[in-house]
């Protein structure tokens, strides 16, 4: 089985087989970095670009791991030193990698649909690893794996994300990929980081963070995103603690075996309570371990399944 | 056979048969980026640094595959993060960097000749990728690749390279290689772009883009190159596209199988059309995918071929 | 044999067979740069995170290429680009890079004492790769190496160390070590430049330059930190020059087998004459080589050596 498409640009574009194909192949992948040789040779000369237009530690570094434990050649692209500062188009950007023969190009950037854009012109497989305010796909893979992992399912729960909505492709990712594998979602945050017609999409809005906790399986907190934030979205930091932060009293109504995620960097404080983030329902440092196991998963599937004969023609 | 110095640091010191030792190495290294498993034992255990004072995208980019398809291991270095701007020399940084071992430094300095006065007072091979406005070597030998491959010749053929000549290492290193071949270049741009006592050189100066373009086996065209241009040079944007821009109509002026080439990144609409970038004429994406068959050859030649014995003793 | 703890955090937490089994590893390694093919499969499929919060050259290049050179894979972070920047506390960025299982996370941080917090907290091995004015252990292990190589022995002999004593965490892990191994440290620089109570580390302070220099086995200058100065500590370069360069004049006072060293970047003409840096009792450049056959030692010892059965259990 395969993926039917070249590039990884949205949860949206996937089925739920494409999503249940992922998952497995990063399960079979988890226990190579478990092991003192964290090395396979699947990938061996295979090229894989990290385009990243927008500064990132966690996710670069991890489709980087991914990329060196496959054994592909990874090769690392900032905007900064980028000829984009020079005046050439993304486009051109794009297609000059391309025409090195990468497999896959990995790709940042603050525009919501730019690797789109890119994956439509060019050959080599595109994967988003966060455009703008759009999605983040390779997140809520990771959270998804994270949560199935724990919970043995991914449909029936009741998963409520709280926070900075409107700027968030974590939530926009997530919201599909749960949506599709038969989860309920519920939100809460300040109203204005709420989307307007966000109950369009099916998603509940819980009027307070205690009635949305009430009952929860999973409680996935977003990072308060103040680079992002031009206008003041919400009155004070103590004020957003006071009303959406997860805090232990908090948690205690949430159902017994609730598990709490954050796809970091975490502000400590601000949208969730250390007490909580290194307590033992928390799953935070799990994510960023399955995140190096579902980026080998994309990685195998968009470069090295491709010589394979599919197994449904 | 063998290249006669250790370096690669313009093409004013190669004579006509270390350009082709090049140019032919380069061509069976084409074929490796071609594979699916796109990487060679050759250069295993081999150091290379790419030194990088000024950004870049392609070129470092380029160097750095090349490198790793070799199975070298490419150490990069930007000037930015680099202990010069703690007050070292750049030849101490060069020495310190050459202390520990490694087969070849590439380098790109904004200085006219840095690389020259490195290479003098190091061991390790030195590889110029752009000093200043004086040469770029690699480029020079990628496009000739590239003629070559199209025309099967580099003796012979009429060519046009229009622009920013003065600001122009490319400029400078094709017209070396190209005269050394046995071709002939015919320049135009605007007057304040023109180096004085060009002609000394063999070129010949075109008085209007119309004329140059007449009977034209290649046009080159120049970036112009904003970012080091002091001064006005030119009157305004929409003048220098109206006098020197390759459009469509212009184009066919030059003979029937005319191919168009540009070193990037491509000023779209300033010093090109887009009609003409995209167009079935443009080899300019070849220049692209050369320059790695290119690089490889160079990185071989200088670090790999070493422990040979020369054909020619 | 092993090192007694997980990371290298200090000179201070080493006894004296610890520092010799470095030494002595980094021997059985230096010849690996020596040879052509330069690399050993020793660490293959480990990783190696070298997390720079402050920029270097050489001490970053050196690890990695050590990294290299073993077969490791190795990613390198900096602070700029890094979720700090998004307010992310140290721990959790260090919490998040172990969570990709990496064998050993080489730190280098302007706070002194950040990589033992981080290391407290976290399974990998840490390396401090120089914390703000505390200690620069591989540096001072290179330096023992290159004098050890030079004078076969590292006790009894007269070690001067000259210049801003105060801000040098490279003087303070060379006094450590030197001190442990069984040497005479004497010092010597501007009278603001040497912190107050030195003499209870068991340091001689020389009233001047030729006071200290007389008889001496080994000259260690240190570079005038220009960066990290807030307030003026010496009236001039001039009057440092005068007062504490070591120029060929001064050197003749040293013994007849006098060496000289200097950890990088070197500010020529401030604190060291270009002839005494580049002349016959230099061994600036061999302290650079040597570096990396002590880094392959420490990342040996920390990420290789683990799953050995210790020789003294």
């Amino acid at each position: 089985m395969k993926l039917r498409h070249k590039d990884l640009l949205d949860i949206e574009s996937l089925d739920r087989s494409e999503i249940e194909l992922i998952l497995d192949t990063a399960e079979s992948f988890k226990e190579v970095s478990a092991r003192s040789i964290k090395k396979v040779p699947t990938l061996r000369g295979r090229t894989i670009i990290n385009l990243f237009f927008e500064p990132s530690t966690r996710t670069r570094v991890s489709f980087e791991i991914a990329a060196k434990r496959l054994s592909a050649d990874a090769v690392n692209v900032s905007g900064a030193g980028s000829s984009v500062s020079k005046g050439e188009t993304l486009l051109d950007t794009a297609r000059n990698l391309q025409a090195m023969a990468p497999d896959v190009i990995v790709m940042r950037h603050h525009a919501s649909g730019a690797p789109h854009l890119v994956a439509k012109r060019l050959g080599a497989a595109v994967v988003n690893a966060g455009d703008g305010m759009h999605e983040h796909p390779t997140q809520a893979l990771l959270d998804a794996f994270t949560i199935r992992e724990k919970k043995k399912t991914l449909s029936g729960l009741n998963v409520v994300i709280v926070g900075d909505l409107i700027h968030s492709r974590v939530f926009r990712s997530n919201l599909r990929l749960l949506s599709k594998m038969g989860s309920r979602v519920v939100v809460t945050g300040p109203p204005t980081m709420i989307p307007p017609r966000i109950r369009d999409l099916g998603v509940e809005v819980a009027p307070t963070m205690d009635a949305a906790i009430e009952g929860a399986d999973i409680v996935m907190m977003l990072r308060v995103q103040t680079e992002r934030m031009e206008g003041a979205f919400f009155p004070s930091i103590r004020e957003y603690f006071r009303l959406f932060a997860l805090t232990p009293e908090r948690l205690r109504r949430a159902g017994s075996d609730v598990v709490i995620m954050h796809p970091g960097p975490m502000n400590r404080g601000l949208e969730i309570d250390s007490d909580v983030a290194d307590g033992p329902y928390s799953l935070i440092l799990d994510q960023v371990t399955n995140g190096v196991a579902v980026r080998m998963a994309v990685l195998y599937l968009l470069a090295g399944a491709k010589d394979e004969t599919p197994e449904d023609p």
